[in-house]
């Protein structure tokens, strides 16, 4: 899952790629943040892929643009946060269409080539309103800089959530750029946040869609704050193909694109738990030993979804017996004595068994903002990574208050 | 799951049934609360059935009990709190044997009729002395009355939880006494907490090991605080045959028997998340209308443990939109569009939409401390129902500060 030879420019920017455009105002949706962003492409052939939440219950934008990217086809993408447009009936298709065509007539690009996402409360019916009059504003305020459209997306994030990368693919100068929310509600499965992606490279609807899954099964898909999946989830990918040159469409060209579009991914993904409601801590979870892949996934989910693990981590608190429990408790091969776990390079565990006299080396990883946590059994080869991050008071108190 | 014909006595006794004596102590695990108790059967041929956690890491008590109870004959239950001796590696089974023989020989029983619980930290080992102390003290302090006991057992527990039943089967009285602990790392998997339940009934261990499955799927399984299971959960009933009479073996006699073994460990089970570590309601939450029970089930199970379901809960938030989610990502089958969600007798939800009108009659039910949460799908005559709390601060702090 690393690709350190990949570095991955954080903050980035959605605009990076050539002929990308975006745009990021106050419509009147939230009372004080921004909330309404566009993302557009100048070029008139450019492929679209996206990949949506697993939940059964799915925001009007969700289906709308579940059906509008099976074209293969975007030019733009309107965004709203603050209001989720989900458990909205008739009244929420209708005014997900309605802001559909009315990007569309701002930016003259076709209808169907016009994707959306929202993000918010869940069963609020949208501020037509608001966002009548602030679509053909954003399209007016496009520019350059995706900076403005990366905080407008954001709900109860912290912080904007961007990065890109330039490299060269088979001799082609190629940049992918990001922008991602997410900060409650974060589990994974597809696809678990808002993620838009966006590319100068030619790549077509088929290989980018290929792409695209790769990408976000070592990155969306791999990130916990509170086990929910949400109504909303979507990951975008825009490819414009401003670079140039014939279509990226297999082999080593469309290996060497797919590594860095999910090296992208990642990083802004890894932002999400960083960034997780009231967390202080990313901490990435890795198995290694079990039985298969699968296995050791499985593993890594259990442990990063555990309440009390999280709040061990939160109280800096060596409770490996919690982190036992909870890998006992994940439904997967293993010998309770031959579990080692890990924090950082402090041996915790050995044998299934806690090592007294490293504790107080593994407190003072705990206190480290970024941790690694190694589960290693003795079962297989299987291995798998996820990253979740502590949870605190803080985070009860804002999902208490949160309305 | 109601057996509303049957009235259980709250609070109760784990001594009610004739032929039990118990004992709480402090011996010193604790800094000052008790912390070993005994329980203890006077007749010979005393049946025992137990069902004992998923988690694949398991503490020595539970390895030790699940062999010892295959005999089907116990005349005495060991219980520390404070220590859970799991991930204790061989000392810990030795320590645990050493409790099972000491007990036997402070209460002149075979030692293959003592079972072990432990509960408390993971991963420390037991202070024996204490231990070595405090077996034959608590045997000379055995009473009639199971309230020491029922102190003794607890943890984080905010209250002892007992309950009993007297009731005439097939014209014969007889009586089941209970007591439980439990309020954090609880989870409806097998079985979630410690319980101990006696009866003077004459049932033999093959009929006491069914109906102890039928009562703890009513009961124990059907319980979350935090969606944790754990390495020590256990559930013990011991029967003394003191009522008299031939045994109680199949048909009517034991159905009767089993639906009052159920009715006792469902007013136990439920006492657990109504004490959920930082808890301040008991929420019932019903799914009706599903495909089948195992997708009712599951469907209750996802929303009883969803974070966001239950931090709106402590908000006393009708925010019913984290209810569809938690729905919606239940993996089951429904239709958006034709789910109705009801809080007590105030419907929210109507074909997937909420009620307006009825938010602040809502917001009035979810100050109540005892809740039912319905939630009504259209495609098949499924139900199921768990019994959950609100998550507040407190689990978090709780949770993060425990050591």
């Amino acid at each position: 899952m690393e690709r350190s030879d990949l570095s991955v420019t954080v903050p980035g920017d959605v605009c990076a790629p050539g002929g990308f455009r975006a745009a990021g105002i106050h419509c009147g949706i939230k009372q004080d943040r921004t909330d309404l962003a566009l993302l557009y492409s100048e070029r008139p052939e450019t492929s679209a892929a996206a990949l949506f939440t697993t939940n059964r219950v799915r925001a009007a934008p969700v289906r709308y643009s579940q059906k509008a990217v099976a074209g293969g086809r975007a030019r733009a993408i309107v965004v709203n946060s603050g209001n989720a447009n989900a458990c909205t009936g008739r009244q929420g298709m209708e005014d997900t269409r309605e802001m559909a065509s009315l990007t569309a007539r701002a930016l003259s690009v076709p209808v169907p080539e016009v994707l959306v996402a929202s993000t918010g409360i869940i069963g609020e019916p949208l501020p037509m309103d608001a966002i009548r009059r602030g679509i053909p504003r954003a399209a007016d305020e496009l520019q350059a800089s995706g900076d403005a459209a990366a905080e407008a997306i954001l709900t109860t994030d912290r912080y904007p959530k961007t990065a890109s990368i330039s490299l060269d693919i088979e001799g082609r100068p190629v940049t992918i750029g990001g922008m991602a929310k997410g900060a409650g509600m974060i589990h994974p499965k597809m696809a678990t946040t808002l993620g838009f992606l966006t590319t100068d490279a030619p790549v077509g609807a088929g290989a980018l869609r290929d792409a695209l899954r790769v990408a976000v099964d070592r990155s969306f898909n791999r990130i916990t704050v509170d086990g929910e999946t949400s109504t909303n989830d979507a990951v975008f990918v825009l490819a414009n193909g401003a670079a140039g040159g014939p279509g990226i469409t297999r082999g080593d060209e469309l290996e060497a694109f797919t590594e860095a579009l999910a090296a992208v991914a990642e990083r802004l993904a890894r932002m999400v738990p960083r960034d997780g409601e009231g967390a202080t801590k990313l901490v990435r979870i890795r198995v290694e030993g079990a039985g298969d892949d699968a296995q050791a996934r499985r593993c890594a989910d259990r442990v990063a979804n555990s309440l009390l693990v999280k709040t061990a981590l939160r109280g800096e608190d060596p409770n490996w017996g919690r982190i036992m429990a909870a890998v006992g408790d994940a439904g997967i091969e293993l010998t309770e004595e031959a579990t080692d776990i890990w924090i950082g390079d402090v041996h915790l565990v050995r044998g299934g068994i806690g090592v007294p006299e490293n504790l107080e080396r593994a407190r003072d990883r705990l206190r480290e903002e970024n941790l690694e946590l190694r589960i290693v059994l003795d079962v297989g080869s299987g291995a798998a990574s996820v990253w979740t991050c502590d949870l605190g008071e803080e985070y009860v108190r804002i999902n208490t208050e949160y309305n």
